[in-house]
């Protein structure tokens, strides 16, 4: 009689136990329902008689909803602070105590009349996945750090603050509730006096992952699942003025007029066309406009517009900006009006994700047999601080019609699960390459 | 030795006798210092440390200039009485008492900061021909009325009110001042229970004349002296809306956009081009825009503009308005932005000038050896309500650079008394031919 094999002398056995945990970690799932419901109970802070939701950031409601996130983040067993910038830091021990954290994370305030999804969901999820690797009782190699930014809508204020970039006047800024960042800050719980300290240096994360909803509705439109973010756009904004002579508008010809409306409104069209002259995402946008004196019986003297250009490179903003130039002077001789651009300084620079987590999101993706598109994000985010000081990637999922900032926001609780068990495979495919 | 003839058998002699009035008239000339004086007196009223002059209808400025002025008249001889209107009426005696008077005049109020000469000036002509028929003991067979509307800038409550066409809310408007004109109207002497009995009917006067800048730059820039008036423009005002949908300019792709201020300034674009469309004196002007949300980083969602469109033929509004219509809906479809047209009741139709009367005043001019151009009136004057009522005629004089409404307002001596001899000569003619 043959002596029996030892259970690991079986090659298929064998090969079954030593991929038992990779299959295991790959069919884990958040859960669904779950996340939807802690959706639907975040959205409850804030929410007014006439069903519109007010929390942002620094408000009552914005505080009551912390308290409730807080009270969630310790139940999960994270170790929970808030650093002097008002950002909440849940920790989960790692079994390496050489490695640095794994951090993701979102914010949870909102612009005012808002809606419940936007930052929300990157929040929740965040909890989910924690929640899901406990349910699991699986521990990662690198302690987890849940963060959940202070102030995202009014000016990044808690991750720019953990950038170690705040401006010289943020804590200045008052928002609609009155209250200055300074003042927010506080109430939050920080401490502006000691806010430089929380800043991360280079090396300080692993990694940072933030999922978010896509606001373009491109995702929707093209029946994708999963955004896979290459970067956060930098923007930069001019304030235009048009100089021309104001004038009646019954005794003067129409040849003989200086109209810096008719000017203004030919860049107006001209700004249009310059961004869509060339193959690229690069958008420009003019939404603000003033025309002097600015009644029916006058031809317009002066017109103050403004000038967004937007794109993932600074070149292409740069040869946006040129074309433009280029058109305006012609504009500007043919309509007898002068033209002036006043570069602003409330503009970001572009904000790259790391490539090889775009891969790593791509791939934990495809391995759920979900659609990925690279795409930028043409909102700001969180994460384009992050990106500054750690490998960042990003998430995106379909957001309906592309509505954001709106009480009509809705992403389905499929697309939430989606990226959360994105975001969820990342997290622990990282947490198995990086050192 | 030859009988010696009678004077009158000599025919040279007998020609120069019977041409003589004529001659006399033809070479009867306003004084110009006195007239250029009498403007820099009238100046001073409301005269500001500044150097502004403030003289709003209904103002103490405007009460303590018209006093001045009744009390110049009455020195002349004029009965002078202030109608239920506030309208300053002075009358110099015809020598038919069957005949129904020639008048002319214009007005004294000024805009808020506006200058020395537009009304002023055909006021201080009207009592310039006057004083000079005065000192020439000239008569006339009409009777002669000098009138000295009141505000005229406001709402030409002085003409309109002669003419018999106050709108029904015209008492109830607030100027500058704070008066309403019901107020003001009070203010000046008026009685507005009885405002209805100023309106004179067809047939009650001879003719009307009025004297004013030119207030496009046309007559200066061609070197011409005297423009003789074809009618006063008539104007149209619409509102037109503008309705895409506000998105974010971040995250919105150029091709996704439905941009309100984009289709708003090809609209403004598109009514230049249609204004320029086709041969004549139309003009068209967008005066006024207000684009929402008017953030910078937003794709407006909705933007309203003014449209004015003027002409001294019905008929010529009509067209471009339809021109400019069938453009806009072109717009419309290509930006998938919504616009409608709101038309709006401040609108006139256009007056026209009686043609003999404007024939005398050429004749007139040409005789002094003047050029003249015939023009349109771009802008309102009390002559465009005076033309419902009797045969209307309306001489423009140079303005500097086209200035109006302006403290830079500035018409020469010479162009003054050229007008005013042209107003003179004018009114005699008038009273030799008509009866």
């Amino acid at each position: 009689m043959e002596h029996a094999k030892k259970w690991y002398q079986n090659p298929i056995l064998l090969l079954l136990v030593l991929l038992l945990p990779t299959l295991a970690s790959s069919q884990l799932k958040v859960d669904q329902d779950r996340l939807e419901s802690r959706i639907f109970e975040l959205a409850k802070f804030g929410l007014q008689a006439n069903g519109e939701t007010e929390r942002v950031a620094y408000s009552d409601a914005d505080i009551a909803a912390r308290k409730w996130v807080i009270s969630k983040m310790e139940a999960l067993g994270l170790e929970t602070t808030v650093d002097f910038a008002g950002n909440i830091i849940g920790t989960r021990k790692g079994s390496d105590p050489n490695l640095k954290p794994i951090a993701f994370g979102s914010h949870i305030d909102r612009v005012p009349n808002g809606g419940n999804y936007d930052g929300c969901v990157g929040s929740m999820a965040a909890l989910e996945v924690i929640q899901t690797l406990n349910d699991h009782a699986m521990s990662t190699k690198h302690p987890l750090e849940v963060i959940i930014f202070s102030d995202e809508e009014g000016s990044l204020m808690g991750s720019r603050a953990m950038a170690g970039h705040l401006g010289p006047n943020a804590l200045e800024v008052v928002n609609s509730t009155g209250y200055s960042a300074g003042e927010g800050v506080v109430r939050l719980g920080g401490d502006t006096t000691r806010i430089k300290e929380v800043a991360r240096q280079k090396g300080d994360l692993t990694a940072f992952l933030e999922l978010h909803i896509e606001q373009g509705g491109i995702l929707e439109k093209e029946h994708i699942d999963i955004g896979v973010v290459e970067g956060i756009v930098g923007i930069r904004w001019w304030e235009v003025e048009f100089t021309g002579f104001a004038n009646h508008a019954g005794t003067t010809p129409m040849n003989a007029r200086q109209d810096a409306l008719l000017a203004a409104a030919k860049f107006v069209v001209a700004v249009n066309e310059a961004a869509n002259s060339f193959v690229g995402r690069q958008v420009a946008t003019v939404g603000k406009i003033k025309a002097e004196p600015g009644a029916p019986n006058v031809i317009p003297g002066k017109v103050v517009t403004s000038l967004e250009i937007r794109d993932l490179s600074k070149e292409v903003i740069e040869k946006l900006y040129h074309l433009i130039k280029e058109k305006t002077e012609e504009i500007a001789q043919t309509s007898h009006v002068k033209i002036e651009f006043h570069r602003l300084d409330t503009t970001a620079d572009p904000a790259l994700t790391d490539l090889s987590i775009q891969k790593e999101i791509a791939k934990a993706a495809k391995a759920m047999g979900l659609a990925t598109k690279q795409m930028p994000s043409g909102a700001g985010h969180d994460a384009q601080d992050m990106a500054l000081i750690a490998p960042t990637g990003m998430i995106f999922v379909p957001s309906k019609g592309g509505i954001s900032h709106s009480p009509k926001e809705f992403t389905s609780p499929e697309d939430m699960a989606n990226g959360s068990n994105v975001l969820l495979q990342t997290i622990l495919a990282l947490d198995k390459d990086l050192n």
